[in-house]
């Protein structure tokens, strides 16, 4: 008897799972994304300053489990799961599962401020990352048109709010930007003034890292240009004005919002189902109840005594999880034992600009910074795309704009949206 | 004194007027048009059918000029002009002239038929092209699904209106990507029928080409499973039937419309100032009235006895008409005499499918078809494409595209559209 196992999410954990059963023909599995494609978040903010293109870093589903018959895509987002009768409702119908996976990731998280939930540009999806794109360029766009200076300031002005590694690579991009492009597209802008800042609520940037990390990151953004603010808190955004808790104030138009995300909660699933951020509360064989899993950024683990408070939102852990759930279900169905969910943290990194990178790693613990962690970023992040296309097209942008210290996707392009 | 050129459009018209006029200091020249970039219509239909990326045929404005100091760029849309005044009004403010240039094109023709103009996919602009990749991909999604056999083939079913280049070049990309990717990426589709009809109004497909040149291309279609119906005039397009002046129907969800272009009227010019499809009349000199001139797609030219109709909708006919309005700009500021503006004619192509194209030639008349025209057609496109970056980048799509026949670009991507 075929079991029918329905995934919900097409990330790292997602993906990783169905990987893992593709070909296994005890296992019928339906992967269920709200896109019809998989998407590489770690250089979304390549694609969101013109560097990179979508395709480079995004990729079929469908042509991702070509060939592989026991796996079928399904378009949709989840709306409700009925535990009793195993099936999960979607926008585009129902499904009914023997094994339901929940590997539904993060969203972004305002933490209630509505001001900025409606005017910060976030930056967690292909969608969000396009949208900075047109949008930062209509500014610059406006700001060669205003003749007011203290508008035009505004325009240029972007508050990157969230000292993470998405805060931390957006800010100093922005800072290399500036400098090689602005002037040379924009002429009308000689002087106009605009600044970067990158602000976060707690001490340091790159929270996680180690203090040599944060240290020599802080530096270099400020080297760059870049003014970190640390230790506040945005209350509120508007007027193009971004409200601290401490009764500071920055006079901006652009505030790109990186400073937190949240699991999402689903109807059908009881409230004591979940845990903290909304993260569904999983042994240690990610199991959540009766026959519902959950993988990834969207679920919480308190069973690692080396993580009590559960694992970090990486893509590693949603990678590991993906793949030991996937052994797990083949080990169930051969009567072999489970093995527990055990994460192997195989380092952090950051990349701040050209040639200037961090990166920690944990075994031994050794600690790399500038060129060499740079070339270590570049490559990992190389070999981490989905495919041998991702890689050749993303290496030649990157080549591109290494040598010409530009790139030329600042195009400002939108579907047009007739109502078919 | 500076002489104030404003070239309201950035096609091939306007960029070649002000490619011309780039670093004559006695102009100042202002490029407006309503996008950032500059694209390449003849390969829109690859970026629709996901062949080719939006980046391989577009190019920013700002940096096409970069560095030349008396090419300004400014993003706008004209809506009206005050001839009296000697300037303007765009979208997003308002400039002044000397001389005023229309390379405004044209955009897709409904001929008045309201459903069809809301219902139909056009294939005008990178929008549209965005818009018709998504909606078709998202229409694949919806047959995968979709459980009655009448319903899905209505979804699979593709009618292409509009025999010139554009419908040829579609209907037959369609129909190498049913037969070569269909059936792999859509097993659920296996025999789900749905057809593609290549419909016009007249009696061949590829009208104005030579009649070898079009009875190739029929043929070729027909063999390749294209449903080419002539002679038929669509007439209306409701409750997912396309109907049709002579009474016969075809069920179908999409309608694909490159059946037609018009010219625009802008406000402030005379009504008299128009001629047939509302094209700006202009003498040999490419001159409207004043100091107004008009190049391109949206001019008509009746002095060129050669075409006492005007000349063909052509980039050929657009970039030559840019190139010497500028010459002519340069001779009239030195008091040399103007020189009138003659057509030469360097031969329309058209591609089918794969190793398949069709291509006049018309001193010495000759006619190519098959594997010699279709390299043909590539060089030159691939040749035609603003800068070497983009070359590039569609050389190795194309490479990828023969070699596997297949490409992966069918990511349904849009920019979120937060209101900010």
């Amino acid at each position: 008897m075929q079991k029918k196992v329905v995934i919900i999410g097409g990330g790292f954990a997602g993906v990783n799972l169905a990987k893992k059963l593709a070909g296994h023909e005890s296992f019928d599995v339906v992967l269920v994304d709200k896109n019809n494609y998989n998407f590489f978040p770690p250089l979304l903010y390549q694609v969101a300053t013109g560097y990179l293109e979508t395709s480079n870093i995004t990729y079929p589903f469908r042509k991702l489990f070509r060939g592989k018959k026991n796996v079928m895509f399904r378009l949709g987002e989840l709306e409700e799961v009925i535990p009793e009768q195993k099936k999960v409702i979607l926008s585009t119908g129902e499904v009914s599962y023997d094994y339901l996976v929940f590997a539904t990731g993060c969203e972004t998280n305002y933490f209630g401020m509505e001001n900025v939930e409606k005017y910060a540009i976030p930056m967690k999806t292909v969608s969000d990352a396009l949208q900075m794109r047109n949008t930062l360029l209509e500014r610059l766009e406006e700001a060669s048109r205003e003749e007011d200076p203290a508008e035009r300031k505004k325009l240029l002005t972007v508050v990157v709010a969230g000292g993470g590694p998405t805060g931390v690579e957006i800010s100093g991009m922005f800072a290399e930007m500036k400098r090689t492009i602005l002037s040379k597209d924009y002429p009308e802008l000689k002087g106009a003034g605009g600044e970067i800042y990158l602000v976060d609520g707690v001490k340091s940037v790159l929270a996680p890292m180690s203090e040599k990390s944060q240290q020599y990151t802080f530096d270099t953004l400020t080297k760059m240009g870049v003014k970190v603010k640390l230790n506040v808190m945005v209350k509120d955004f508007v007027n193009d004005t971004v409200y601290f808790a401490d009764g500071s104030t920055i006079s901006a138009k652009n505030l790109i919002w990186a400073a937190g995300v949240t699991a999402m909660t689903f109807k059908g699933m009881p409230q004591e189902a979940y845990g903290r951020g909304k993260r569904l509360q999983v042994d240690e064989f990610n199991h959540v109840q009766q026959d519902i899993y959950a993988i990834g950024d969207t679920c919480i683990q308190l069973t690692d005594p080396a993580f009590p408070q559960g694992h970090p939102q990486l893509a590693q852990v949603a990678l590991q999880q993906g793949d030991n759930l996937g052994k797990n279900m083949i080990r169930g169905l051969q009567n072999e034992s489970l093995k527990p969910f055990s994460y192997v943290d195989k380092g952090t990194m950051a990349i701040i600009g050209r040639n200037k990178a961090v990166a920690d790693l944990p075994k031994p613990k050794l600690f790399f910074h500038g060129f060499i962690a740079w070339v270590m970023w570049l490559f990992i992040h190389l070999i981490s795309l989905i495919n041998s296309g991702n890689r050749m097209k993303t290496l030649y942008n990157w080549m591109i704009a290494y040598f010409t210290k530009d790139q030329s996707l600042r195009m400002i392009v939108r579907p047009a949206s007739k109502n078919l």
